[in-house]
């Protein structure tokens, strides 16, 4: 579809990607609405920690354009929102992201599965009755997990695959396998959404999602910045290394520093959703993309950052559960096919992170950057 | 470990599984507790119907032994009862078991993920704590579904299988694949076991249990029957045939009738997990077993009633998604190993359940054996 006249619901507006999303797309796009339960800025308090660039209130002259509204605990509400306001695209970004949040106790760890697990469900019994509404819901990278780690196959892009099992051919769901509650948490949402597309008639694209860095987006302006998160909760790879740089703690790379993964730049992200808004996938599909532009190993990101500011990168015990020497080989074709050319690279990027991350360092908190959760707790005996 | 030394503690007392298993144990273990929320009663009231069996009441002078836990709602107190009652193995029986229920609206599905996936969650929180107690975990051969159906082979009894992959051998998670909301959440459930185990080091049994029929137990007191269902949300098929057979409406075969499924009798389950408990796995192992005796299509199991008792049989449209015409292949040979031999027959238990069913026909709801919910909402295009 055009994208000027995409009506477009963004779920999760007050996250790091929800608010850079609505700034992207508020120009480009028919309109734009977006919910959210505020959440995250609960979650990252919690943990002692806040956004480095600071937040408008959530309420009041100055606030974002978001109106406040929970897919658990009160579905109905945004039902009617949805109703009403009759969008052609619903972008679901209102999931906890983090691995470490999830492992951190049992609370935390409910809480992610209740809201990402049940919370997406009750979205998808909305879009039953609206099958019309092109769902894009973000997956990760990390669903495809232990399976394909220790063979040097390819990751696919689909939602099947072909083996061979007994000597006869067959056709399996793509194999899962996650490294947290919180990674188990999407893969059980990627289940029920195709679950749902072929009972239904849904349509969904499923964007398997890297790890995105960056500090903002063409079209933000410099007060009005996402959130930027760089605990050792909430903080992906790249955004806390670039903070710590700023600092005397030494990058923290967790075991051997091999563990590889796929990366996106948010500006990459940005385009590679308003691809997916404008290419809807036919009823009754549920559409896997991985959204990746680049591989990595933590130790080269770290390198990468060490040349740029000269900081130090020390190896600590890794927190998690994982393999850390592994093959990584994952197919990303469908972003090239829409057209997403020259994304951008890591290497090129660093610099403007990290002029403007310098004028927020007195907001770091020196505290927060250490791991505090261990996958394993006190009970580990592999 | 010794029957007679188990300290066994059934999450789910109150219901047709938990109920009968207490009348089972209590003279062979130690001792056995149980835990319950009552929701099923709720759930079934909800949908017009109750147990044929009248249920005592939940609490008074005449109730079941129970105390009232909620694993959702109020973890903390069901963990405070787990470390005063120090069992040595715990039944979790505490799901919402129908699947027809999970596909009925918004609602009842969150309800059945939220209790599943978030309940069985938070107990392996607390089991993180007792990793020494053996859990026991109804899972469903339903789990396994489509992906094998159209292949003739064998569905393992193991939580991995080798495959070739792009002429690469690699080891992969069993594949699952559900067919209902409720499915899904098992599947969910299992995943979420078997990383907990390998995580924590916790030892844990999960039955992958085939559709279990039958009135009673050996040790059961006329006036203690366990509830007995018939309804079309909570009535599995055999059990509903024979109160279906006691009335003038046809037994109700969903679509072509050939869909094949594993079976197994009250008894033999029960049997089942005491040999469980009796054989508990080494450390850090999640063990599959697959819990069926006998393999029959619908249409075996409608004319073995038909010849019984002279009732009609008619097909009705299917209200389910799923293949009707299929190979059904499942490995089930562990419950043979620990020793259960000479398992039920079903065509020689349907005489004595129809004579334990007659005198409750004057309680029989006809309006709530057929199927009131379409699995693809009026959307279905397939």
């Amino acid at each position: 579809m055009e994208l000027t006249k995409a009506r477009v619901l963004i779920l999760g507006m007050d996250g790091y990607l929800g608010w850079a999303l609505y700034c992207y797309l508020r120009n480009k796009v028919n309109i734009v609405n977006g919910l959210d339960n505020f959440s995250r800025r609960r979650h990252v308090h919690e943990i002692g920690s806040e956004s480095l660039f600071p937040l408008p209130a959530e309420t009041g002259q100055e606030c974002r354009p978001i109106y406040t509204h929970d897919l658990v605990y009160n579905p109905a509400k945004v039902h009617k929102f949805i109703e009403e306001f009759n969008p052609t695209t619903i972008i679901h970004f209102a999931e906890q992201p983090s691995a470490p949040f999830s492992m951190r106790n049992s609370s935390s760890a409910a809480i992610t599965q209740r809201n990402n697990v049940v919370g997406s469900l009750n979205l998808l019994w909305m879009l039953r009755e609206h099958p019309h509404i092109h769902l894009v819901k973000l997956g990760t990278m990390g669903e495809y997990s232990d399976w394909i780690y220790k063979n040097n196959v390819e990751i696919p892009e689909a939602n099947r695959i072909e083996v061979q099992y007994q000597d006869t051919d067959i056709t399996i769901p793509t194999p899962r396998w996650a490294g947290s509650f919180y990674h188990w948490s999407k893969v059980f949402d990627s289940f029920n959404l195709e679950f749902a597309c072929r009972l239904w008639g849904l349509s969904a694209t499923d964007l398997n999602q890297g790890v995105v860095y960056g500090t903002r987006i063409l079209g933000m302006a410099d007060n009005e910045l996402t959130r930027f998160d760089y605990d050792n909760y909430f903080g992906t790879v790249v955004n806390r290394f670039i903070v710590q740089s700023l600092t005397d703690i030494p990058l923290t790379v967790y075991g051997s520093g091999n563990q590889t993964r796929g990366y996106i730049n948010i500006n990459d992200t940005m385009r590679a959703i308003s691809l997916a808004i404008q290419n809807p996938p036919p009823k009754s599909t549920c559409r896997i993309v991985n959204q990746l532009t680049e591989v990595f190993s933590v130790n080269e990101i770290a390198l990468m950052v060490q040349q740029l500011t000269g900081c130090a990168i020390e190896s600590i015990d890794n927190p998690r559960l994982e393999n850390e020497e592994h093959t990584y080989n994952p197919t990303f074709n469908k972003l090239e096919e829409w057209g997403l050319s020259d994304p951008h690279k890591m290497e090129q990027m660093l610099p403007s992170m990290l002029e403007d991350v310098k004028p927020f360092s007195s907001r770091i908190l020196r505290d927060v950057i250490a791991p505090e959760t261990k996958w394993t707790g006190r009970y580990y005996a592999h």
